[in-house]
């Protein structure tokens, strides 16, 4: 059962039924976190328009455009045009698309969104799309952070955007060989139901897990928070089926070959760009039958840093690992009212040395009884060599129960005039410090040039023997005249820093529009060159997904 | 100290003071398996020609231009176009290889070789030739399996063999961050004593490890005995640089990236063919404290192959794991003399059932030692429920002192007129059983097309969650009249079978020339295309490696 678009925040983030509602239950919140801005946002009050109050750019195909598409894709069902569906086909979920949406700048819409319920009606689009020479977007749950399901084209044709959510079924399940194959289009509940029937499991989860797709993570690489035990998606990418304008690229399915480059870690990453998932292949394993989480305290940010990495060092795959930095740390604690302060008697570890700079880990994973206990007794035996102090698996109980709640914020925050933007990078273990420092310093000078103040704090998430991802989270009181320009030049400074430290433009989101201008630190011009030429050989026209990631 | 190759058997495998030497210490083998194939292997002798009394082709190269090529390899020194020279860069080390070789049938050697120190040498070397329009063949320590390094031209353009032993420098070591950067020609014994001195390992150990560098294992894209530990190569690849005629491709240097297609497994497994990978940054471990090794023996290939793949789904990470068939564990058996059944008491398991079909395998790990002993009982404990009786360590322990020699079997059998040929493959756990009988029969009914006969058996290693690597090795008189047309069709019908059943045409040996046939059946029509695209956007002219893997 794919998610009913008619109960998600159009404008925002998730179900309609789900709010933060600060003004109303965290008021203390938004008082300090005013405070920090230099803003009454307790005053403020900046709800979004209505949806019908805007208009949408006129569509560009004609009737009989429209029942060639109709007909491409399965029937007059398979076509929407009407003013909701474009508008929910319109962008995806990054800051700057909220701040369109809920202000009604919507200037580019599909001129029409298809959704194909099987193969053969992909690729009858496609090929409909190449020879009209009308663009295509793949969208999955439009969950993107970064631009990637915009439909837009810099060629100016005419869009299509190609809505894969009714290629939803379970294909097949081999428990033998430890993979199930899905379609493309199916969100992460769906799937984890069909495969918790059997007693299996994927194990992806990622923050937007309830409202993206298998096909879009493995498009936009995505990350679960479970990653660290179970594996990013391209890991766990046994392999994949894409269409693309030239024709159906289906990848092998074995665990592992010496014949020439490896296909899979090639397309996943390609965020549409080469052509459309339709169904992939991934690795499972049985449910496991408990999980424990313990929350850590640190006295510093470096000892947990240096925690996290030894435990990664040792081999522990541990499915939950996450580390605050203290002003996230502090953070939390204020959203969660003074009373939690005193519960978890913080204030009386002041004297123990866990100051203003300490900050709190959640270290867990799941697996046996047996093998749990064991792992997380380790894991935590390690971070007291790096004097984290255990507090228990009370506070962590609470992160675990409220995993999918933080992206519900942002909407709430914005009602309150404040902006929440998030950019995530990663860098070798040597390099966490640096980068936390410069992107935290670039974010407070480029707020400053505009008169503004900045709450920045970070969490690793996501470890590897070799580095970390890194998360940042900044607030700032919104320029209600003009929100784009203002965060334009906050992101630039946050990708300018973290591309200053070799770090990733992205580690788990994409590149999409946002990230594009980047791209080149990373992949350099020789590797730019072969990814666009990779493309040029399925895609010749650059009909699919035009304008993201990368040029033809 | 890179491999001194006047030391090395120029025309078969390793170091020449190595041999078995069946006529005079296992003349009970030979009489054995002279017995299966049907011929008196005991009294043959086909030895080698001896190095100097071939003729190879004439040097393409003028003085002027030979002296240009030195100058770009940075000088006289780093130039050889002596016999010698010639002879030990003509070819790899396939069965064909080493047939060409002792017949001194070598139709096709470098116009030079060059032994480049330093990446700008490289680089020079790379503009010169594709100004020329010469081709280069890059050539690590040339132990090839797959016609990898062969110096040909379908074009016919002279060849230059580039040589990148020199570039053995480690030129990073960076612990905290748990890697460390290498010259790509560095061999495994020198690349580990350079970690050895600092406590560290990388932990990847092809057979061929002493005979091969880093860059071929990127190329090839190979895996180790203890890639079920610490992964493929693949796997232990940070970022690397690659020198190709239109530029220098360097992969970023971090942990995990969603930005874009990932290059360093598109780049591993180039062969050569996109350019010469100059260095590359690897993910190593501190030394593991100890290992422990044990044999188990099951009553059949069945339920031995069923223990391995609950073992890794159960996520022990063994870093030895292998099943020998029935008939492979018949033959060491045969090869370690009639004492060695008595010694291990096998005569008498046949009464427990434990008869025709037993299969022996390995299964270790290393760590330290409490890890170690607790993995290897709950690995054993698992055999247990799939009828596998603990043999100890004793039989584990001469499989751990002899995995290097194995290599060398296929020389002195050579010598008895007995050829020794190999071919793995990798598929999904559930296809094990059909493929192993396919290869086993197809070879049987090549062979027998000719009038021969066909020993073969199989093991598995390097087992992966979803599937399984499974290495089949045939003997078989040779035809010494036409050894390589006696071969073809055998060979032919290895890769028919395997590809049959979806099986990969090298789980890590690489393609080369000899699978470049098979393989779209893996990579399919429209991934050789990108593959293709993705080449001639950094080698438009085709000079890199001319005819493996894939052409422009």
């Amino acid at each position: 059962m794919a998610v009913e678009r008619d109960k998600t925040n159009w404008c925002g983030w998730g179900w309609q039924s789900m709010r933060y509602d600060f003004h109303g239950h965290r008021p203390h919140f938004l008082r300090w976190i005013g405070g920090q801005l230099g803003i009454d946002a307790l005053a403020t009050s900046t709800p979004p328009v209505a949806m019908d109050s805007f208009v949408l750019p006129a569509i560009r195909l004609d009737d009989a455009d429209l029942a060639e598409l109709a007909a491409a894709a399965g029937g007059q069902g398979a076509l929407q045009t009407d003013h909701k569906s474009r508008v929910l086909h319109a962008l995806g979920r990054s800051l700057p698309d909220v701040f369109r949406l809920r202000r009604g700048e919507v200037t580019a819409a599909p001129d029409a969104v298809v959704l194909p319920a099987d193969e053969a009606a992909v690729i009858a689009v496609l090929q409909l799309c190449r020879r009209r020479d009308w663009a295509v977007v793949p969208f999955g749950g439009g969950s993107s952070v970064v631009g990637g399901v915009e439909p837009t084209d810099p060629k100016g044709r005419p869009v299509v955007t190609l809505d894969t959510t009714r290629l939803d079924r379970m294909i097949a399940f081999r428990p033998e060989d430890q993979c199930a194959t899905f379609g493309a289009g199916i969100y992460g509940p769906d799937l984890e139901a069909a495969l918790a029937a059997k007693g299996w499991e994927l194990g992806h989860v990622p923050q937007s897990f309830e409202f993206s797709t298998l096909g879009g993570w493995i498009a936009a690489r995505s990350s679960g928070q479970q990653s660290n035990q179970y594996g990013d998606i391209v890991d766990l990418l046994v392999s994949c089926r894409m269409v693309t304008p030239e024709g159906v690229i289906a990848t092998w399915d074995g665990p592992v070959s010496a014949a020439g480059p490896d296909l899979d870690p090639f397309l996943a990453g390609t965020e549409g760009t080469f052509g459309v998932i339709t169904e992939a292949t991934v690795r499972i394993h049985p449910k496991p039958a408990t999980h424990r989480i313990q929350a850590v305290l640190f006295p510093s940010f470096a000892e947990g840093t240096a925690a996290l990495a030894a435990i990664v060092a040792a081999g522990l795959r541990m499915s939950y690992m996450r580390l605050s930095d203290e002003v996230e740390t502090e953070t939390y604690l204020k959203m969660s009212g003074p009373k939690r302060v005193q519960d978890m008697g913080l204030s009386a570890l002041r004297l123990l040395g866990y100051g203003d700079l300490r900050c709190v880990a959640l270290v867990g994973t799941e697996g046996t009884a047996d093998t749990v206990d064991r792992e997380v007794a380790e894991a935590v035996a390690i971070a007291k060599k790096h004097r984290g102090l255990s507090l228990g698996a009370s506070p962590a109980k609470n992160w675990h129960r409220d995993r999918y709640l933080h992206p519900y914020m942002r909407d709430d925050l914005l009602d309150a005039g404040i902006a929440t933007e998030t950019h995530e990078t990663a860098v070798p273990w040597s390099r966490v410090a640096a980068v936390r420092e410069d992107v935290r310093a670039s974010i407070m000078a480029a707020a400053a040039a505009q008169g503004r103040k900045a709450h920045v704090f970070a969490h690793l998430s996501h470890s590897y023997a070799t580095g970390t991802c890194i998360y940042f989270v900044l607030m700032y009181a919104v320029d209600a005249a003009d929100p784009l320009g203002q965060w334009r030049p906050i992101k630039a400074a946050i990708c300018d820093a973290v591309v200053r430290h070799g770090g990733t433009i992205s580690h788990h989101h994409g590149v999409g529009l946002d990230h594009k201008a980047w791209l080149i630190h990373e992949k350099g011009p020789m590797g730019l060159r072969m990814i666009a030429a990779a493309r040029r050989a399925v895609d010749p026209t650059g009909i699919c997904n035009p304008g993201k990631l990368i040029d033809l």
